[in-house]
């Protein structure tokens, strides 16, 4: 199933994306994708009720915006430097561990929403990345039991800024948390639609030139490895989202290396979750 | 006003405490302490219901266990650093401009609950810190404006695995989000009760020996600077809590350096805030 959600900032409303491309509004199911929904039997639950009542969705037309597909969740967890060429890239070392950080929450928009570039930036790139959506509550779990904890997978593009998280003080949260740097979309496909999660080809087009072309199966740790890790250090809830790192091509690794500026198109997709296309404007 | 939140993990509901100490149970006035509630006139609104319903509103015994005082926010940024004596322990230099990082969500819990040292963990650390909740959404807000955009200020302890902050691969994060880290409460005092934030003592003990005691006169950013400079990375939404860092006197900082063992027993406080006591257990 492909779970999205529709209409004016703030006021979306949960949907259903068909195989043939056709948008449901599913409203009349009476949850959105929350945190009880993902970690209820919300997914379940939704398959059963559109048995009886597919029918009776109303279409929602193409034009209409499509919102993150899922409410605000508790957090976004990024694996850093997950995979080897971009680390290399980055000037970086392939890390032992997983690299941690956080992105507020606040930085998740739509798909299609504009990117905005921060006051005072002048380094704002793109990571395309593959998201993991949690289903179960995660704490302290094995690698062996960490896939029973993913309700699905969502196409994100974890924008940076690159002088905020690497030259200002600190951590790199500065850098990652600008309103519009989490576009999530078009869809959360759920588990079952993803056959092999290690094995999808990612890409991301800035003004209709390949910059980032790669496959999952280079990560560094894979997902399972990644929620287990994550789990022994916080408890995951149910709707938050782990974004599993970007493959080389990003600006910060051009020599001499190239930013966003106002009017650049960027377009991004991973096998299987769809894609995404977002304007770069200056605030 | 003093808000508190009191009742069983996760089934907490919205009360208020008297200066008498007395605590009220509001759950009749209709709104938990939530993003739309500090962001909406949730506060003035609750100041008006109480002048005809106080007399109404059941008492709540003094042994009933206190939750956190708010609901779960949108996120929990923390500034680093922020005590001159505070860097020097810790071998840090002195920030030009704030460290900011972030803590989970997840780690919230009420002022008096168990600290539960992780697994694996041999230096669980304390921080006590003031911390600020937000009132209104803040981008992009000046210095001069900052101050409009606080509802009020709580208590927190900052607890912090120091192995997994700062031996573990990059960030500091994983050693700040570990569930039963982030104690807030025992209530939010309302901006009108704190006359002036910038000079309030805080200490913290263990097991019943001072090791933390200062004043916020201290700080490296005060409130409106720390504000105005992290709403120029994020946007501020209601209910969210800035941790403004804590003064010299953590386990890090002894020679050699000492760690929480279970047991041990945690106190601290601030003028006008209250104080919050944790017991240190294993997983």
């Amino acid at each position: 199933m492909k779970l999205i959600r529709f209409g004016a900032v703030g006021k979306e409303k949960p949907g259903i994306q068909l195989d043939n491309g056709t948008r449901l509004d599913v409203s009349a199911f009476g949850q959105d994708y929350d945190e009880h929904f993902f970690g209820g039997a919300g997914i379940a639950d939704l398959r059963k009720w559109l048995v009886s009542n597919e029918a009776d969705c109303p279409i929602v037309p193409n034009a209409t915006r499509l919102g993150p597909p899922l409410c605000r969740p508790s957090k976004i967890i990024c694996i850093g430097l997950n995979y080897a060429k971009h680390a290399a890239e980055s000037g970086m070392q392939l890390p032992k561990e997983p690299v941690l950080f956080f992105k507020a929450t606040s930085a998740i928009v739509g798909p299609d929403d504009d990117l905005i570039i921060p006051k005072g930036s002048t380094k704002t790139d793109w990571e395309v990345e593959l998201a993991v959506v949690i289903g179960k509550k995660a704490a302290y779990v094995t690698k062996d039991e960490a896939m029973d904890h993913v309700a699905g997978y969502v196409l994100h593009n974890d924008y940076s800024e690159r002088e905020f998280q690497l030259e200002r003080e600190g951590q790199w949260v500065k850098g990652k948390s600008c309103d519009t740097f989490a576009p999530l979309g078009p869809f959360i496909a759920t588990k079952d639609e993803v056959k092999n999660p290690h094995n999808l080809n990612l890409w991301l087009k800035v003004n209709d030139k390949m910059l980032q072309n790669s496959n999952t199966s280079d990560f560094v740790f894979n997902i399972p490895e990644s929620i287990s890790y994550i789990s022994q250090f916080m408890t995951l809830l149910p709707g938050d989202i782990i974004s599993t790192g970007t493959p080389f091509g990003v600006g910060l690794g051009f020599n001499p290396p190239r930013y966003l500026k106002p009017g650049d198109v960027v377009e991004l997709g991973i096998d299987g979750l769809g894609t995404s296309r977002q304007v770069a404007r200056e605030f």
